[in-house]
């Protein structure tokens, strides 16, 4: 299984700050796996808010395939800080990287990529991108 | 990103049955991504609880990667099977496999795989897979 | 603080099974105090879907207040058996209660009372209830 | 069904910043109840990790009861207050209040009381308060 392709941290444009809770630990004492695919979307959010593609709240796309490297142990009532870039942008899908580390110490929790596919809620189908969400984030990347 | 390889049902020997909740659908009225993880693990808690390897309901293993491609949309309220199969058996860790459908009219919903690394919780480290594992698991699997 | 009004197990007209999950440990080893609403939600929705009362899985009310008594430590890969009844119907709101027992053994972890709201989700407000509603509710509760 | 007694945001304390979470929204658009019983224990951690009182990520005591309003309805992605504070200190026992708010506007989302039990994880049974716990509760709240 091939590990997740993740550009180097200082190549990466956008970062925010997300927080574990307590209950996000399970019974191993440690941050439960389905958590890091929250902090993931956490991510995801802001980024796609910050470049103003949200519509409601609501992502105007769905998630195609996640894969992630789990690579030390995480904790709640930690702060995060979440890594998010796009990598390629086709004609009806896209391709991001993500990467959590702890911020305090900076020590990395997991790194990961994703496909996403824009999707037409209205419609149910998967749908072509807008010229708008090309744009914005090829500007935002300084993709060709 | 290659897709992740997971054998026809046909030949997967272990299959349980799981339910997802009315709160797992998120505001795109769908299942979360991540209740997706969630429910592999269910997989893997009923897989090792049949062949008698949980301690004290503790898995002896750690999640090293998943690889998951979401292949329709789930929903909350739905009865689902899980197909879990180990593709592989090395010193300190393992492979598996699996697919999520929704118990009525069978549709996949997800197919995954994933690396495993034996742990021990008492040291904190990945530790050697033990004999009374390696061969519970290779004979229900027909592993060599 | 006054303990929530649960009528006997005899005399609850309604009852029925779900799962808790491995993951709805916290790091105490036991069941997560959050999941406990949950599986109400789960006991609330099997009630409403038995009397034919939700509209493409929503719920035409909102919790207005829930008062939860737990009464012994829960576990997670657990089946469990949830009690409802609906205990006062009035013009725009109703009160229910339930109990959740562990099904092998039958111990109860919770028990609970909540009052609920009505809810027109196209105004975003309140409403009065639907006599639908309040005749399915009564003649299935025998209430007056 | 009487409503949690809250004291006003004025003789409250202690309060602390949260964040919820997109998948924190339930297919209704609204955060989920369940959510804001994680909100009022986020709160709790940080109020017994500021007093000192937390044993290496666990708390001392179990939850008996909740009392919980829900005021008006909450959603993802936005930061609140949470205002705890403790009411009364028993032998073995203590009650505390809890206020969630939208930060951005002030609005309250839910108001809560609480039950709690010292436990002590080794023998699995509530045991008596420490004096050191007593103590440390009482002079941060001004308690006799």
């Amino acid at each position: 299984m091939h590990a997740p392709q993740v550009p180097e941290s200082a190549r990466i444009r956008f970062r925010c700050k997300a927080r574990t809770r307590w209950s996000d630990e399970d019974n191993q004492n440690v941050l439960n796996n389905a958590v890091y695919m929250t902090l993931l979307e956490e991510g995801r959010h802001a980024y796609f808010e910050r470049l103003g593609l949200l519509e409601l709240n609501h992502f105007p796309f769905v998630l195609a395939q996640t894969n992630i490297r789990f690579v030390a142990p995480g904790r709640g009532g930690a702060e995060v800080e979440i890594e998010v870039v796009t990598t390629r942008l086709g004609n009806s899908s896209f391709e991001q990287s993500y990467r959590v580390r702890e911020a305090r110490g900076g020590r990395t929790w997991c790194e990961a990529e994703a496909v996403l596919v824009i999707y037409d809620a209205r419609t149910g189908r998967s749908s072509p991108m807008s010229t708008a969400f090309k744009q914005a984030v090829a500007e935002f990347e300084g993709l060709g």
